[in-house]
């Protein structure tokens, strides 16, 4: 408060709290950090919003908090996550990802290099997609009150005319598409925690879907709903779409790619991959009569190329997800219960 | 993950980690707490994003983090205050606010019931403010890596034809207008720190500005820029505004209004208000042949009231803001250096 008083006094290589007090150091870390990584006029409007056109009228939005631990992990981290998460949930309306908003929560003493790093990942990550950030806020909390950075992004989308996907649209006889194999993600997350002590070559699926979404509406519109199974894995997901539909579903276990080393990391750890995370894989559901056309321009995409029918909607007023396994039983696939890898996300 | 694990456990008047695992007690919170609460169409269909249509193609967006400590004070809370300070993020670009979308960080072990409350406010806020939470998100994090509640709000709102607002418009000879005290969210947040013994009269100023904005707007639609002078205060909101205009300012001291409790406050706890938080004023400037106008417009709203004409841009390449002083002196109002109030929003 006294105009004497050198900004960031002690440690200039660490954040502190006065890089979130609103004043001239957090002005200084806006320009020095955010803007130049994010580059683009509207940020440089310092406006505590952004003003853009939309193309259309009928838009999306969404929201996410990232809370991942540890921040780096293989195939990614915090910041590319954040955008790769918030802007598939754009695509899973079928809509066309428009503008980012980021809002940080940093922890007093956290390394000035390494927020470095995720803003970089995050620019990436932003330019890589194709979808610009364009307003956002920074907050510090003292040491012991978050653990590194916490990010918050959000997203808007446009969804074009013709489109119109939802979790409640699923009918019996539809068929169920899958994008690749399940679990990279949290194998990943997994491995990047000392504590486990246990090592694996999976890198996280981490990837923004929605080219990939963009050739699946095209090709068919008619699709009934998308979803990405994030926390919770492939059978949350599966369940949602059943209890909001209000219909059945009958899975193919052997249709189910699982890369073989979270197929043994599972085993290791008494993981079942079915419930583990993924952060760059879609569900996608469709009219039978147009599942073979829409598969085909799912392993036409570099992000589709491990697709596969998993499975058929089915009529069942308990909205129950059934799962016939390689040996010809049949399980129920319930929701997860518990949470045994918090902070996958 | 086992199917037969109960759900939230050992305590369930409390957050678990199991409330963000994604899983069966997060759609149970998700569906008890948040959809009871902010109930609406779009929140019911459970996607993980809100489909609309909006008014207009000219949009601004903005997203906000809120940290503040602690999550109760006189006059509101976390939630009322996330939600206010979104909307007026929007209302600053002259803009309606539309829809909001709202991301939760909980720390493992918080009450329940603490939570329904904030829930409960930032509920009021929306409806009172006539704009719906459509979306959100979240995630629960160990004990001691995160402090309660940390809640990020982002919105989008439309522009009017003909409007046209930003901090880079001010124009030397422009009037600065003031809508009402400033300090009371600062020194509200204060009092209300056990650690100050200190107590106070004053509750925070926290409000919705929107409709005030929009009664300003549609009387003077040539208004050049508003700010609402949140972390900082006052005299940093100017400086912002000064830099991005490359202009001057010259404030007259006897024009600004500071409650006779916060002022008193401020004596106590050496502490200046020109740099304490508001959340429920707004700076406005305005060319001088309207500023009469706007004046009457902003007296006759409730929440400009105390509204009054604060001082004049003036041509000063170094952009500085200068303070008249009661006394007659001219001193430096220089930006916010340094945090004394961290996590006051």
């Amino acid at each position: 408060m006294k105009t004497s008083q050198p900004v960031a006094a002690g440690h200039p290589e660490r954040i502190e709290l006065v890089h979130g007090g609103g004043g001239r150091a957090s002005a200084q870390l806006i320009e020095r950090m955010f803007i130049r990584a994010f580059d683009n006029p509207m940020l440089q409007q310092k406006n505590d919003q952004a003003r853009f056109d939309v193309p259309t009228r009928r838009l999306v939005m969404t929201t996410d908090a990232h809370v991942v631990s540890p921040l780096f992990f293989p195939g990614g981290d915090i910041g590319s996550l954040a955008v790769h998460g918030t802007l598939n949930d754009i695509a899973m309306a079928g809509a066309e990802p428009l503008y980012l908003a980021v809002s940080f929560i940093l922890e007093e003493g956290i390394l000035l290099r390494d927020l470095q790093r995720i803003v970089a990942s995050m620019a990436r990550a932003s330019e890589a997609a194709g979808v610009p950030i364009v307003t956002g806020d920074t907050k510090v909390v003292e040491r012991g009150k978050a653990d590194g950075v916490f990010i918050t992004t959000s997203a808007i989308g446009s969804v074009p005319n013709g489109v119109d996907l939802s979790a409640d649209r699923a009918q019996p006889g539809d068929q169920i598409l899958l994008s690749g194999t399940i679990g990279d993600h949290g194998v990943a997350i997994l491995s990047a925690r000392d504590s486990l002590g246990f090592t694996s070559p999976i890198r996280s699926d981490s990837a923004a879907l929605h080219d990939l979404v963009k050739q699946m509406v095209r090709q068919v519109p008619t699709i009934r709903c998308m979803r990405d199974p994030t926390r919770g894995g492939l059978a949350t997901a599966l369940n949602e779409i059943c209890q909001q539909s209000g219909v059945g579903m009958l899975i193919d276990e052997q249709a189910v790619a699982i890369a073989p080393a979270v197929q043994s990391a599972c085993e290791l750890l008494g993981l079942d991959p079915y419930y583990l995370a993924n952060e760059g894989k879609l569900i996608a559901i469709c009219p039978a009569a147009q599942a073979d056309r829409l598969l085909a321009q799912m392993r036409a995409h570099p992000l589709g190329q491990g697709a596969s029918r998993i499975g058929v909607v089915t009529t069942d007023p308990q909205a129950m997800v059934e799962l016939q396994t390689a040996l010809g039983g049949i399980r129920l696939l319930d929701w997860l219960n518990g949470d045994p890898l918090p902070r996958i996300c």
